[in-house]
């Protein structure tokens, strides 16, 4: 592997790559080619390249990609071929949900211990957890369960303290539902999951339909 | 505008581009150039300048961009110039969290009703808003409100069906939070959120991090 900067998309990408092969695999499919990967994902057959060139060569000129093969190479590439334990932290509403949420743990991500604040919530328990204790108990558990991941699902009042805690406990990646920007060292990943943004892709295609149909 | 195919990429940046502008707005500021947005955001300069193309001529050569009329004409393509109302299905955890999440209204999004199927759920009130029954009541709330836009926080199992029923009561833009794909009419707009995909940029970053330096 070559040490330059991937971009972002292509990341995403291979997640979403990664997502129509295991699909590919299970409906038996044996090879596929750039173009019908293209096509279903709805880019050019000449990105799909592209973003697969920056981790090596994987397919056959003429024949195109083995699925299991291409798969296996893009979940390595991901980290997903193995599971990683995750730290929530917030058992609010949010934190409910996504203890309950599927799609973590087929791809391989295990919510292995829940924090808050709060001492109404701490001890209690959801989905067979205890809640802990952020202050007393984050740096141990977080040695104990080796995590490396956490998920932010406080209010923004919160986040920035909750963050620094996680980055003190040896926290290297975290995702962050709070509506706030948060700083963190720079060998620190954190990424600001924007729920509105989505709906503004739905606003523009829908105000740009209109004005198109005029 | 020109009737062309614009990259969803270029979509995402605009969001991106409006919450950086309004930033710079509230801080006083005037003019930014494409090399101060690109900065910020981390892309190239030239993206910004391609991104803003396909809408128009905004900037000044020499001089920039106004901050505020930028920003106002990208809330406009974005259709972010009128407020939205949105129907949510599913009073679960992650409806109520999404009842509760502050990052909707700020950007013109408004929860105007919630929908279940479960009888224990239908008439009870969350956040000032009775539970309405999807079957009994969607079509007529969508109406009354003029409901454009939905989001689904049901089970797998359920998706496709309520689905179907936002479709049948006209709404054109769905955002699906049930980790399944749905199908809906061409005329129709459906977005899946994977929140598990935000945690494989992470994953892929940590994964890379390792290897690069051994």
């Amino acid at each position: 592997m070559k040490k330059c900067k991937i971009p972002e998309a292509t990341i995403n990408r291979l997640s979403i790559y990664s997502r129509f092969l295991e699909l590919e695999e299970l409906n038996g499919v044996v090879t596929v080619s750039s173009n019908e990967i293209a096509k279903k994902i709805g880019i050019t057959p000449a990105q799909v390249r592209r973003d697969l060139a920056y981790f090596g060569e994987f397919g056959t000129r003429g024949v195109g990609y083995n699925v299991k093969d291409l798969k296996e190479n893009i979940m390595r590439i991901l980290g997903l071929h193995k599971r990683w334990n995750i730290a929530l932290i917030g058992a609010g509403n949010l934190g409910r949900a996504l203890i309950n949420y599927k799609g973590f743990s087929e791809r391989g991500f295990d919510i292995v211990a829940v924090f808050d604040n709060n001492p109404n919530k701490i001890g209690k328990i959801i989905r067979d957890k205890k809640i802990l204790d952020i202050k007393r108990d984050l740096e141990k558990t977080v040695k104990e369960f080796n995590i490396n991941l956490a998920i932010v699902a406080v209010t923004a009042i919160n986040a920035q303290e909750v963050v620094d805690d996680l980055v003190k406990a040896g926290i290297k990646g975290i995702i962050n539902f709070a509506p706030i920007s948060i700083s963190v060292p720079s060998d620190v990943i954190i990424r600001r999951v924007d729920l509105a943004s989505q709906l503004e892709v739905l606003t523009f295609n829908i105000q740009n339909k209109n004005l198109y149909s005029k």
